[in-house]
């Protein structure tokens, strides 16, 4: 993968990837479950669909946090498919990006709360920002430190590995914009983080496929 | 599988299933646990049983969910059994699919609170209803969508494929009519969810099974 | 295994038991977790230690509980072992157990409310006796359900197996003894489970092997 | 490994290590992240950064008990990586293991709770250290053990063997240390844990290396 590989790798430690992916798998899955924790039910009351309804902030946190952290697992799971050994500093670069994962459920929660009050709203946003940027950066060095120290498979395909990379960077681009926007125009940063989450989690390539593919049948008659 | 495979086939990324698998069994198994948290414990009082046996709506809301989730897993399984590959769109789909379970444990908690009050009950019993529809819509998008791109092993029956299909469409349809049920008569859907949930939870074949086997041992003094 | 292997094995499903096994301990793992939700930390007071040590039954409920399912999953991965492929009834059965295991916290927290109450320690002890049969009852029936529908690997040793059995059982026996008395003395029943959890949980053979293996390492300066 | 292998070996059960390393992944995984529950949201207020600076305990608290996990989780990989068969004694083991693990959400809560006010203070650090010492002592005894019953696998190299024996038991020294100086300065001892659990967490050498190699690179204009 590269000519600078280091003098001492085979003194390294040299593990398995499959710990770090069931140890990943379980906090990502947790993380996602554990936001539902923070729907709560409105008192019975004679309206209870106006209630359910008002709480549209705490559903929209949730959603945009579910949404981020299967992004992120989508990417980390690309990045393991390309991985052939781990080491020890990439199992905490890991870590450190579990850590990021795992303390989403927070900052979701402060920004259902927050996000009607002027001031705490900011602050909210930024915190909540600038943990989907944390998510991001390390995922992103994660996947850089694994090409620089020979870890992912050397039968991998140099131009899929480099687009994996231009894939990974920019979304680093767009977390830091939004959360300069967000300092000024806090609910605008909001939608933002809505409309990635929407962009990412709904597979509108596969619906539309799906329709095309099923016209294409109807009309030939296949199954 | 199918003749209609498309030509950007190649290009598109191929990944393995054991990822997929491992998140979702992650997810199914948390938000199934997860539901215990709605189980409170009554005060001590002088008749403990009584208060216990009054909270039954919570019981069976647990019950009835719980049931739901193993069921949904079970098809998961029975999926992922016939998958050779996934690809980022199968992975999406999926991702949907797990937002829905992992939602589940906030209309559960809902049905459980609103069961004895008029109007709230209604609300509770349709979203309740809708959620359920959408983990069994997804199941089954999930599936066409695989046949449909040529993900599934080339090595399984045709009928086998199609007996999974006719099996996850029909059960969308009951979904759909116990939700219209219930908005004229909320409680009938609980029940007919609740038939469906011990439906598919208790092995009824396989104690009959056993019992019969028992029998025909005793009889030969096998072991 | 057994010659009444039944003629209809071949039309049925037969799937890998990885996706069960890895449902079956992420429940495991919940259910065992969650239970630390149940230690409430006592107020900042001029005696701490003392309103920790008065907790006594909160962590006495955490520990039977945690052994139980540690000792659950120590029985299902043993059974597993020997498992060559699952069915859907035997998906199903293991769901039953399933259940089992995470809907243990409920009484374990009400074990620990209702301790110290007459009447309701009654109730508490008997439902959480209950549930402990239940899940030996489930992981016993999924055990003999594998054997007679041929289910097990073919290359196990007959006597292997005739011994898990009579390992399963017996524990059946004892747990309903135990619910009996635990109606006439239930802090009797308790303590019980306590001697059971620990005989389970700790291993006093390891520890003695370890120490003699040592003194005799250290005889023989050995490493 | 060990020419004092016992006679009874080929007698006792032998299992996969797969189960056991899903199951311990899954309660590593689950404490890590049931973590998050405690840090609680301020009420909104007309200066919500400063109340949540104010909750500065709270972080440090989650920060050293995330690392400390993590920090298990990797001895713990790095272990079954050598191991090969697993007994049941090594199982039990194990779950004791796991049992320190998945309580450390509750003197972390306590440690939060009590570290401003003086006599709880020093409760909760010391009780905070004994569950960290009882998670490295059974690292410690786990490894020892498969070494000494000839579990790890036979191409292991032995001085690898010998260097993680050595990693393992120093660990135990310093948590020793530090709770005997936090039963005089308890804030001491939590500064001591923090450093500990910064010093496994953030990757140090990783960040210089991947700096160092980006230098090298950007000089010789390599990718």
């Amino acid at each position: 993968m590269t000519d600078t590989e280091p003098a001492d790798r085979r003194r390294r430690l040299s593990l398995r990837t499959s710990r770090m992916e069931a140890l990943s798998d379980g906090i990502f899955a947790i993380a996602a479950t554990l936001l539902v924790l923070d729907l709560a039910i409105p008192k019975v009351s004679s309206d209870v669909s106006r209630s359910l309804l008002e709480q549209w902030p705490t559903y929209l946190a949730y959603l945009v946090s579910f949404a981020t952290i299967g992004n992120a697992w989508l990417n980390h799971s690309v990045i393991t498919e390309y991985l052939e050994r781990a080491d020890a500093i990439l199992l905490r670069l890991n870590l450190v990006l579990l850590f990021f994962v795992s303390v989403l459920p927070f900052p979701t929660h402060m920004l259902a709360e927050y996000i009607s009050s002027e001031n705490a709203e900011r602050v909210a946003v930024t915190v909540y920002g600038l943990n989907l940027l944390a998510i991001g950066a390390f995922t992103s060095l994660t996947w850089h430190y694994a090409i620089s120290e020979g870890l992912v498979r050397r039968d991998n395909k140099e131009e899929e590995v480099r687009a994996i990379s231009r894939k990974l960077d920019p979304s680093l681009v767009s977390y830091a914009v939004a959360i300069g926007i967000g300092l000024l125009w806090p609910q605008v940063a909001v939608v933002l983080y809505l409309i990635i989450a929407l962009f990412v989690i709904i597979p509108f390539r596969a619906v539309f496929r799906l329709i095309r593919r099923g016209r294409t049948r109807a009309l030939t008659g296949q199954d």
